[in-house]
């Protein structure tokens, strides 16, 4: 029997998130979203019934973006819950994760996109962390994208290359060395993602007339 | 213009694993694939139209898996082509890369629990590099699941907490530390992952009738 706090787990950032910006009807990228309407601020690119995207506030490098479902998922297996019980609310809850994971996967290509356009870099990991012991720390499901830019480069040939860029903000999983987002740098950063993810979504809708 | 290795880039490892290994119209999990047919042997877990999962040939950790789209594309971005162009044989491209992306964030869960139910694991990172400077060596879209496994774990508690068996594999990427997957151990736990998927694509099939 699921307690009240699974259906409304307010204690979870990502579910105040959630709250504080319902999907609007008209688009799924907001013209102008609040930062302040939640505390941290939350610098949000994109919401829809089923995703949401926005700066993580302990950026492992500028333009580090957090793709997650709307609703409360704690671990990616979470959204496909198999289910044998035929009643009409169970299947309702199965489906509605089958629909967060297929909205993910359609949003994390174009959230992407934007983040090159802006950033101008080329290159970029996706990471999504499940449980304590991958080093998940909001128990709600997030995808990480992290800019790799080109001055962070080092080149080690041979056996056992290793790019310490990328092992330097591995380590910043735990968190100790991030530093807060700059409320300023957010807000531009932000305003520029989300123009360029409109653009994105209204290049291919004209492409559909 | 795009040339004809772009339609066929059969140097393209995760392709030559496309081509041996064909969609089956009856199920997305096949029976028991020979995993001879491709060199280096592939240990197939997933077939559809739209995307694969095999396991790893240099495992991070016993039961590292990729998930991959059928299709060749480059990056995670590839998946969102948007177009002003009108003509159908563009549209379809795109239709078919939105398709992709949907497959994928659709799988990755299914994957995932299997994944836990065999190995049984509860944390685990999921993690998609996007070019060079990412540590992405096959470029070819592929999702790497990685299970973490408790006794790989060292508690640093305060300030700057690193989990050290993440940092290590992380480092791995680079390929250099990493161990040949063994065929026999390969096969044993590719037919447990498959029959585990099956189980949960049964539960969910059984649930809809």
């Amino acid at each position: 029997m699921p307690s009240i706090d699974d259906y409304y787990p307010i204690s979870c950032p990502f579910c105040k998130i959630a709250e504080a910006y319902p999907p609007e009807p008209s688009t799924p990228i907001p013209a102008s979203p609040d930062p302040e309407k939640v505390d941290p601020q939350c610098h949000l690119l994109l919401s829809t019934p089923h995703v949401m995207a926005f700066l993580d506030i302990l950026p492992i490098a500028p333009g580090h973006i957090l793709v997650t479902t709307r609703q409360h998922y704690e671990k990616l297996s979470d959204l496909f819950p198999p289910t044998t019980a035929d009643d009409w609310a169970t299947r309702r809850t199965a489906a509605q994760a089958r629909d967060s994971a297929k909205a993910i996967g359609e949003w994390l290509p174009v959230v992407s996109r934007a983040l090159c356009k802006v950033t101008g870099i080329e290159d970029w990991n996706v990471v999504q962390n499940n449980g304590e012991r991958a080093a998940q720390v909001v128990p709600h499901i997030h995808f990480h994208l992290i800019p790799r830019y080109q001055e962070g480069r080092r080149e080690n040939a041979g056996k056992g290359k290793v790019d310490v860029g990328m092992l330097k903000s591995w380590r910043m999983f735990g968190r100790g060395a991030r530093e807060d987002l700059d409320e300023e740098e957010g807000a531009e950063m932000a305003g520029l993602l989300r123009e360029a993810m409109r653009e994105e979504v209204e290049g291919e809708k004209k492409a559909k007339l």
